[in-house]
């Protein structure tokens, strides 16, 4: 589905264009062309492939999607595929967005994604001599756009993992805890597969040998690039403190388990004393002075009464109750 | 045993050749030799090496199969050895391919495996001004097929993941799943065993210095590296996702154990304090004047009752029943 | 909030400016000028940005405060970000400066830190055969102060790790401990944070090509990289300890366990046998003599009483109790 | 102890030598010499040193033995020590060869090793063009005869790792499987010690800038270092292994509690239902009117096993017995 | 504190010089000057500063001591400071030294040790023409006694961690275990403080682009070089089977904790068994035809007796007592 389709001359808007008049404008010395396309079905990525001469690998990743994210080089032109990551129902939904990058135009192709980039063309189109700086400067937009999303989605997992840690000390809760711990690690795998990728395809767009599109904007990408390094190692950060507190969470539930069985052990030697002394004066022997007694009966009683009261304060004091 | 021995000229079918005459065709200049063998035997691989002068090493590499995944330069010539990786049963079963690549001759054995190549040929012959391209297109369309049958295996694997995933927080199934890790981890490695060596050599085909067979179909190469890329990057999650899950099963026994535990206490608590009161009311003092009532008994059992009773519903309240 | 704004020619200090007159001291051929504010508002990065012809990234950096510690290059300048680190009510605080470097001036932005460089202007003006050295010693200065810093919240890591070892085999502490040790490892996550991104940085600033206000004091960079190696490494160490003793706290607990089940073992025989010795002779058989011996009932206790003695003796030999 | 000195000449055996005449045959421009020492004694070393000009260094560690495996070149000469590898009683021993190699001689020295090279010397003999190719294929012979040696105790090794595994869900057999597996990983260790340095070294044999004597052999040394890969990486894949078959070991241990537990639950109940019954008719109030009746004995007997018999179905049932 | 200062001449020693004189030999041409310090003042530094003309930098060094082991260049000079480490009381303490070598002079501060160097000196004499190789010599000689010194300290830990495995697998030793094992790992961790960072800075005094003192030695830095990566190499494996051996004492408690409860549950069967025997026949019906038989009693007995000891027979056969 086509979303935008337009020509820029010396970072003005010259005009909306249908697409089958990309390749009148494409000529144009001074002109360049940004095309913005959403789930595009074949048939738009035969056009496409066409009017800017894509290769044969890259439309045939475009059509297919599912791509790691990363940053390729065909002559002149550059591709670019990013991963779309966001936080619906606390869930992470991954969507795509393929760019791809010529001297004079550039082409994005979002899938499975409805977070635009109208805001990123709005930003660029109210600072003209920015814009002015071509293609490169927009794919730094686009993907400086793409990276800022990936922020809140790390606030997101860092609340959780908050969460978590006010209650990593509670009784009874190991379970749960883990069965969290184990559904943010998992959140923080997609997380990474979509930026330690892409932080090391951005990486080689400043610095040392960069593709030609990219030579002006070289510092913008240091930028992006710092962004993710920041994100990268918070999610490493994470990963390693959700390992923790898996080993904390299986010693609460041993701990749990040491003091269940002092409890036990405790009630079991309370009644165990009591059912002794039941024994000892239900035994048949002819003599046994005590059992003639007129108060024998409430004695035994209070006798048997305090053994176990001595114990539970025994236990008590020693914490095993 | 011989599959095909096909002569190409300009990317168009030629003629089956037999295998002798094939040193004729080898002089001829735009001439290009396709060869498939499958399980060869000795004697087939000393014939090859005498047609196209085969390095003694690879020569030998060749009969002893068992190699891991490598790509080797012999002068003009390339060396590719890869695992071909198949589902059977849900267990993975190992084949190879070796290859052997020289300015106008692609030699390839198949070993141990029921996974042809004959739709690669299919593809190639239909596609001849790629064809045309030479020994480095057949390799990569070769390679290509190899790596793209990966992808069902990990799918697999992540299927029987998921399976487990399910049922990780059910009480009992600990046990299976740990046996169940165990097992995918093991065919992870055996997945990666494939992959990983491959990516390496794959990486080194494009880019910097580039045997002279590949250097016109880098492009081609840089895809298959990025797909060997992805299936490499899904594997490390998986063993990383497998090794917190074996935790979380541990977890859970430990968890089940506290549950056993509390009733255990529990019921122990309940039959103990029955105890202790028939002990009371069966000791052998002379005035106990309870046990003269008409309705002492009835009345002793109903407090019996009432006790454990009591006891059992503050056990349920407090989650250990 | 404008702390001091000096000029210094020849490593002597000229005047205290005010911020107007920047621009006309930035002309002068040997002048230099130190800037420093803390918590500044946007309008006073605004002025500076104007003043020294910051980049529009670090200016923007500089609002946003939360940088990862990093050394970005501009041209001729250098942008440094670093974390100020502070123990609080055993807390880490976490502050951070921003250093901008050109060829005569140094701007220095300190954010949510009370930790002042003062003492760092003060050695600076000291020694003005070394401030002669320009904007790079001041640089090394500042840096050599922050990373000092460091030392003092390591050590008090590394107190809170013998204390936590001295009673980590004690019984009944594990939990505490592992509370403890989960603690300790977010705070050297956070020193981490502080620090290894820094040593990388540093690392440039010496040896190979380095940034030209760097070159005449690389040995000094060396300096402060050697020091960010040793607490890096330190670092490293105690996350690695802190590892292994959560493991030997696990371990405490289920040595822990065992002695409680085997004390539980041990007084349940002792009851247990008392139990069936009082039920023996509970028995209703008309024909058992010793029930009619005068003597029967004192002996019965003695014997109980002497079962459980020998019972309690075994037990206490074989360490159960 | 001299096991061979033989001068060669256009890889043809010229004599056997004694060793005096050593250096009357290094002069000859076409010859090249091949000692084999075994346990050389320091006399005998010090000779050598003399007749071939070691340096000092390497006659040092060839008289101190215990080396890591490794390759050191020295001027025009090699130096390389190895690790020899067998299985004696299911248990590793470690020998050691030195091996010194010069323009136009080669000498090894085998150390705490039966495991001699005379097939190496027949096959060298066999084949006089390659031999031609001088102390290079020499060497190269000697390290795939080594190499070649570490295969079947890698194979060995995996044996004892698949009896493990066939045996690691069996109830009871977790001890003695941590203990198998405690020293598997101490024999890979071994293995490892002798392979991983040695693959490095032999890295450095072919492909960039490479000694002297191996320039013409750089593809037999590449086919030696594909071989040391491929135990390296079998190694690598064991130790994981190990670690998570340890983790299924301690799980089983835990699932087994989990199942005494039960049953110490489940038998507990059912005697201490039993207990109560009877203890409720061993209770002596006057009025209970069961006692009274003819058939009130085997009918309380009855019920007793009724309820417990109940209660056994019960466990079985929820597989609690 | 100065323990020698002598002055040698190609080799040969010239004299032991007052410090003062120093300078006047430091002009002359072949001279070259060896100064050892022991837990040098503030005072004897500053002196030697002056005499040598140090850099500020490592003068502060060598004052504060508590450095990483490191190799510093300064123009001509070379700063290599280095750890002692040495076995006292089965505890590891660590001292320093610290060496300033120049062009013609060499000068060692040792701190916090006993262990002196008088031997290397004495070595170096007796081989005036290695000594005649100059400071690069001396460094080398110094280096190696202190990184030999390392082998009976690794030796050391080797011994314990021996004595650890012989009894890992004893029942009730796993606490004593883990609490060696721990103490182990935490010299390990000492002990590669010194090694590391020395191994990789001596990696840089051979092979590619060295420092002048140290070009005509550097087949000598190798050889140090190969023995700290042994020892390195011999630390890692410690390591890592400490990790594996501190896994394996969990497991054996956790077995040992299902024997006891293997065992606690067999006896309360046992006892169980006989409370309920003397409860049936303690009941009150007035109908138990075997109370009143003669024998009732010692069958009765008899009859408990046997079934006890059939119960504990069956459970010495299913292994649990």
């Amino acid at each position: 589905m086509l979303i935008n389709c337009v020509a820029y001359q010396n970072g003005v808007k010259l005009a909306d264009l249908p697409i089958d008049e990309i390749s009148d404008y494409l000529g144009r010395p001074d002109c360049f062309i940004w095309v913005a396309l959403r789930d595009a079905s074949d048939a738009e990525i035969d056009k496409m492939q066409e009017e800017f001469g894509l290769h044969d690998l890259v439309a045939e990743d475009a059509r297919h999607g599912q791509q790691r994210p990363k940053i390729e080089e065909y002559d002149e032109s550059l591709f670019v595929a990013m991963h779309m990551v966001k936080v619906v129902d606390s869930n992470l939904e991954v969507g795509e967005v393929s760019v791809f990058v010529g001297r004079n135009f550039i082409l994005s192709i979002r899938n499975r994604s409805d977070q635009g980039f109208q805001s990123v063309r709005d930003r660029c189109e109210r600072e003209p001599e920015l814009l002015r700086l071509g293609a490169g400067f927009v794919l730094y937009a686009l993907m400086d756009a793409v990276v800022d999303r990936y922020f809140p989605v790390m606030d997101d997992l860092e609340t959780q993992m908050e969460t978590i840690e006010e209650r990593i000390f509670e009784k009874g809760s190991a379970l749960a805890n883990i069965e969290m711990l184990y559904e943010l690690k998992r959140k923080t795998a997609v997380l990474k597969h979509a930026v330690t990728p892409l932080m090391e395809a951005v990486g080689k767009l400043y610095g040392g040998r960069v593709p030609p599109v990219c030579t002006t904007t070289q510092e913008y990408f240091r930028d992006v690039h710092d962004h993710l390094t920041r994100i990268n190692s918070a999610i490493d950060t994470m990963r390693d403190t959700i390992g923790t507190a898996i080993l904390v969470c299986q010693s609460t539930v041993s701990v749990e388990q040491n003091e269940i069985n002092k409890q036990l052990a405790a009630w079991a030697a309370i009644f165990a004393i009591a059912t002794v002394f039941t024994g000892i004066w239900g035994m048949n022997f002819k003599f046994m002075p005590e059992l003639q007694w007129g108060y024998g009966y409430p004695v035994a009683l209070l006798v048997i009464i305090a053994v176990c009261g001595f114990l539970y304060r025994h236990f008590k004091r020693s914490d095993w109750l």
